[in-house]
């Protein structure tokens, strides 16, 4: 279905999930999957962190980071709301894969070989749902943020 | 942080949620939204529909449609279990924003002029989170889908 005049500029800009511990979130964001930060909001509540993957081959301005922000899609927003870090009581959030609850399921990332970046993954101590080995669908994975929610792991060129 | 050459393919390429009518969500994400519909896989107990915002100015051909479903980023991966639709004890889904089961915070999309769109939505419908009026942040909206996920609208350029 060809888009309407009025929904000429939409773009699916950013997906946004909580997290408990900004500092082990970046750290699995950043190092592991390879995003870059491109901008830290701070309130007096919460901090959003804006994450998406730099495909332009050449390191961004703060500026153009800022912008790209609103202006690209693909991009990831982690929301720290303070004090979860620390909090013992802090019960963690729901994937969205499990009951009560369940609705969200899972972002995913498309990687040029899934089993490349599986080994890597495993190197790095990340957590699996399914290995590509695991089950009937080979060629792809989930591997499990800090959080506990899940990342499909799915190459980036389909063969048809 | 620059990107690691090991992690130099990777795209977040696609958000999955759960929906109850696939119907009424398709006539949201496509009419409302206008997002194309770029893939329908159908299994014995679900369905897949993935849809993407078009960028090219041209209508996609049905290959090109299914080979970006994974070679690309902004795609909004929609899963129908089947009969959830005609099943009148189904709960509905959680959108992520109520507790238990906080965790998933909401999509958004880009627009190039939050007031135009969000009128657009009222006069179709769509049910408001939080109108441009509301509250502090004038600048944008939160729309929901049929589902009751929440969906920022946000300007595509920012006034840095």
């Amino acid at each position: 279905m060809p888009r309407t005049t009025e929904t000429a500029s939409f773009k699916f800009n950013h997906t946004m999930i909580r997290v408990k511990d900004p500092k082990v979130s970046l750290a699995f964001y950043q190092d592991i999957l390879g995003m870059d930060l491109l901008s830290v909001k701070e309130f007096s509540d919460f901090t959003l962190y804006f994450l998406a993957f730099n495909h332009e081959g050449r390191e961004l301005t703060a500026e153009e980071k800022e912008k790209s922000r609103f202006a690209r899609e693909g991009v990831l927003e982690l929301t720290h709301n303070h004090g979860t870090e620390s909090d013992a009581n802090f019960q963690g959030y729901a994937s969205g894969n499990t009951e009560p609850g369940k609705g969200f399921g899972h972002i995913a990332i498309t990687v040029d070989d899934v089993e490349k970046a599986c080994e890597r993954f495993e190197k790095l101590g990340v957590q699996f749902k399914k290995k590509p080995s695991d089950g009937k669908m080979r060629h792809i994975a989930f591997i499990l943020d800090p959080d506990g929610y899940w990342i499909e792991v799915v190459p980036g060129v389909l063969d048809l």
